[in-house]
């Protein structure tokens, strides 16, 4: 018998077909013996329908009726789940966030959660219940409904079987795994069987888009083993795939993992634009003028490259800002000239960052000079680079975004035999 | 100054649009210096969607869970009309069952409200603040929203208004309030400036459906001021009508009523079948074992009348039935037909209860005659008669409806000049 979490987004609730597959593959857990606690996601565009009342209202709503608009998708799809659930003959109850309670703090839209006490869920465990908990909600210190923000479910879902300590979190979602990078890019990606925290971590803020941010730190804080697999895989498939575990990818610590690959995957995020300045004056405060200006206007920069200047007075300063964020850095540069002092500012979108991921790169020298030296022999000019502990990110031309990605997939051997 | 509830229906609040107008009546009332506190129904046919989803995951569907998904629609109008009021600069918060909250007792789908403190709406009229309550939902001793039924809306506000002591609870709605009669039967009838409490519930368990008939009564035990008028009518329309009061009908308590009609208004339901039991045993015990058969069967038995026998040992007897009970009720009847003991069974869906009502009845002897004297020389054979202290109702053939109506529509006066 174990404790599990499972979780499902939108498109697996998208209607009650979909809800009673879903009810399927928490029956499985259930009929096994395990203790389980659901996790739902709005039906899929009924969030998109609420949101667009809220902007229809007001243009400037309120971040508390706006919470307590939205929050009713989740409520309603608990709320069928369970329904279906005891049809099914498997006893069920929705959770909604002020019942349990999941307490947050107070940014309302986009709140973080404080506490969940795990008592009232562990008793219904006893008496034989599967708790379904609508997903993306709290309740603040006011009383009031809180949102965790989009894509919040997945936060929900680890915070809840961190409170419960649970064996497991299910991630079920669209793709069957966490795969060595993009299948549609390369077709030999091949799906992980484990990724640790870190790594997950550095392919989620990267652009690998399978959980949401903040679940992964979450479920690393507090050593969540999470599994990422198909909610669309028939629900009476073998539950055993290699290494004993079901079919998917394990999210875990990384005492977890025996055989440890230098590089464990190839991100990629088009979401970048690049800004040059030249000529700016080489001296203090002029870099905390620039970053200050932007960090006023909201726009998280991310790379940052400054050559030494040869001759000591002037130097050229590169950055990334996200592409949607492009114009509006270029204009906060251009209107601060005076201030910063350069001769010139250019700009591009057609930029991509490829990022090289694995925890072994700590014991491994030479990954990078590897690294380089492949796409040297294609040809591909890096125009920044910036690296961590257990990553290695690069700036390229968009136009060479397959090809560096292949090379280093193969590179690293990666490529599925 | 006053403290007002205003109450607004399913098509009042149907989209974007309807809840702007909703807001400009709301800013009206606050403008004008008072209290508000705004109950709402769910947008037009949300509700009815929430329920087909609740059916089509289970058509046992656990009562609990019903209550979750359906009270999300309410829970979304009250968000959304909350940010148009703000954008309207009207302060205003959105409030749930569960956050007031409106207590209600375990009857999950047909709960009664047992208790609202009124503490908290207070404390923010005092701030300067609109209160804009979800209808329909409060929540149970077990922690669970429980939903009030169909119509429910009317009795959130009515109670609502009880707790608040408010000095008046406008009830706005598609009709400009309460009529003499059915004004698509009789061109003629008239909107009634003030109806009294008893009379409403009379005419409301008539077929008369301005409200639910739950909500007059509580209206009636509380002695709330209740206030039936149109919504489409523009919000900066004069609020003042004959009597100084606004423009619609006052439900209220008779000592207000200065000038008592005898007859108030004229009343009819199709919704009726009658069922005939020829030659019964005219013995004790009967009675009990047709009744209670019926009662068994879930069937509301109304008018009964029974003949005096002439022979001492048989009786026929007459009751009438919801028309959507009418087979069931047969079904019944036929199959107890060794323990009842009656020689035949007829009955016919093609009857109609005509009532007429007034408190006036109660210190005036000879409506009944007036009655029976009008309709006889129009031809109209009465086939059952019950009378309350303030209202005469009849069985008469449904081909006669319109002329029954109307006939008795002038035989009291009540006809427009």
């Amino acid at each position: 018998m174990a404790r599990i979490v499972m979780k499902f987004g939108g498109t697996s609730v998208a209607d009650l077909d979909r809800i009673r597959n879903v009810a399927r593959h928490v029956k499985r857990e259930f009929d096994a013996g395990n203790e389980v606690a659901v996790v739902v996601s709005a039906m899929a565009g009924f969030t998109n329908q609420l949101v667009a009342w809220t902007r229809e209202a007001s243009a400037l709503h309120d971040a508390r009726e706006y919470d307590t608009v939205v929050a009713a998708g989740e409520q309603i799809t608990s709320g069928l789940l369970a329904i279906v659930l005891q049809e099914m003959e498997v006893p069920a109850r929705s959770w909604l966030g002020w019942q349990i309670p999941i307490r947050t703090d107070t940014a309302h839209g986009a709140a973080r959660i404080k506490e969940i006490p795990s008592e009232i869920l562990i008793d219904r465990f006893a008496q034989g219940q599967v708790a379904v908990i609508a997903g993306f909600q709290g309740i603040a210190p006011d009383n009031r409904i809180a949102t965790l923000g989009r894509g919040g479910s997945d936060t929900s879902a680890v915070a809840v079987a961190a409170a419960l300590k649970a064996d497991r979190c299910d991630i079920y979602t669209d793709v069957d795994g966490v795969y060595t990078t993009d299948p549609r890019i390369v077709p030999k990606a091949r799906r992980l069987e484990r990724v640790a925290f870190e790594e997950m971590l550095e392919m989620a803020s990267l652009g690998a888009k399978v959980l949401q941010v903040r679940s992964v730190e979450l479920a690393m804080v507090h050593g969540v083993r999470t599994f990422v697999r198909s909610s669309f895989e028939s629900p009476d498939a073998p539950q055993t795939g290699p290494g004993g575990l079901p079919p998917g990818t394990l999210i875990c610590d990384e005492d977890e993992i025996v055989e440890k690959q230098i590089v464990t995957g190839i991100a990629f995020s088009r979401d970048e634009a690049k800004i040059t300045l030249r000529r700016v004056a080489d001296k203090p405060g002029v870099a905390a003028s620039v970053f200050g200006r932007l960090s006023d206007a909201h726009v998280n920069v991310d790379v940052i490259v400054q050559n030494v200047s040869a001759d000591g007075r002037y130097t050229d300063m590169t950055f990334t800002v996200p592409r949607t964020d492009f114009e509006r850095s270029m204009e906060v540069i251009e209107s601060a000239r005076e201030e910063i002092s350069y001769e010139e500012v250019t700009g591009s979108a057609d930029v991509v960052k490829v990022s090289v991921i694995g925890i072994g790169m700590r014991s491994h020298a030479g990954v990078a000079a590897q690294m380089f030296k492949a796409l040297a022999e294609k040809g591909i000019n890096i125009q920044a680079i910036t690296t961590s502990e257990i990553k290695i990110s690069i700036l390229i031309d968009a136009a060479y975004t397959e090809l560096a990605v292949r090379t280093l997939h193969s590179l690293y051997g990666l490529d599925r035999q």
